[in-house]
């Protein structure tokens, strides 16, 4: 079966439902309703059923979602049903910061490797993952690791993104706040933390 | 003149937009085509005249948008047409590595506080800005800072909530990757760098 022509917006969303299943999976209930998963999301419940209706219905009237279902389909569409393995580029305070965070298990992802151009932090260990030098990122080829985060300094993200890319990688997550350029065939979400603050007053000073 | 019912996923977009005209405006130019900007976002390009809808049009045909009546324009929405101040729970790697982000100033974002429980950190000077003891966070309401970012651990994130709420903040950018709860007057946007990841493989690994 295939999944065509599901916005952008439902594919962001789809983690988002899968980690409130998951959640209330582990505290024992077996389905969950369009409203409680739209309060976890903070969307509208007829957003949900939206989202749901691009790859089938798993609602019930009154009883509410099957988590194990729902979850099941959502890991299936995300290609997370089996484990995926990710590179992180850039070992500063930020690829630290991702290196250490526990929520990437949740989602079946494996950061497998982490790369840096100091020559003091090649070959130390952060969880378990030995860091090596940015000249071996051409390793991944031959690891088949295809997904990649960048956290190096914005003047090294160009850079960087093209050497990965000629690693075969085909999925960057970019944390540089600028435009990479890449292939038509690769995929770049970049996640610009300022931009996200620059959200809120719209939010919190009212109109 | 009062923007409502402006949907989040447009709200969203804004910052993008305005980054985009930004870095176009310093290469001089004084116009852009809505495809120069989809193309920049990611997105359609209907997406962006239908995102413009919502507070005007300021595109002409053959000629584009003008950059700067659009930024202006977006700013004014945003509410970043006046400098807005937030402060930063939690100095951990993730912490720093927001404390030293280049991004925030182009929005008009000033970090101006930052607060750790670690009696080790308290007092350091990061980007000039001295680290206090989170047991301050009340000072927050005299210093009239209504939004932070917590990027504290995941055990710790409801009770940070909670006290910045005390302490008169309107606004919250969750690192932690949990739901906080708190009043319907308060906004939150949760970030969750696994969810992010977690968008990749379905667009890399093909259908």
């Amino acid at each position: 079966m295939r999944y065509k022509r599901i916005p952008d917006e439902t594919i962001r969303r789809l983690p988002i439902y899968l980690r409130c299943l998951l959640f209330t999976s582990e505290q024992g209930r077996q389905s969950i309703s369009s409203q409680k998963l739209a309060d976890f999301v903070g969307v509208k419940h007829w957003q949900i059923r939206k989202d749901f209706s691009y790859f089938g219905d798993f609602g019930t009237r009154g009883v509410g979602y099957n988590i194990e279902k729902l979850s099941k389909q959502i890991k299936r569409i995300l290609k997370l049903d089996v484990a995926q393995k990710a590179a992180l580029v850039g070992v500063g305070n930020l690829g630290s910061a991702i290196l250490t965070h526990p929520g990437f298990g949740i989602y079946g992802l494996d950061i497998a490797a982490a790369f840096d151009v100091n020559p003091k932090k090649v070959g130390r260990k952060i969880e378990n993952i030995t860091i090596e030098n940015v000249s071996r990122l051409w390793t991944l080829k031959k690891r088949k690791i295809k997904h990649a985060i960048i956290a190096v300094p914005r003047q090294a993200a160009q850079e960087t993104a093209s050497a990965l890319v000629k690693a075969g990688v085909k999925g960057i997550l970019n944390f540089s706040p600028c435009h990479i350029a890449v292939p038509k065939n690769v995929k770049v979400i970049t996640i610009d933390i300022a931009m996200d603050l620059a959200c809120l007053p719209y939010y919190t000073l009212g109109s």
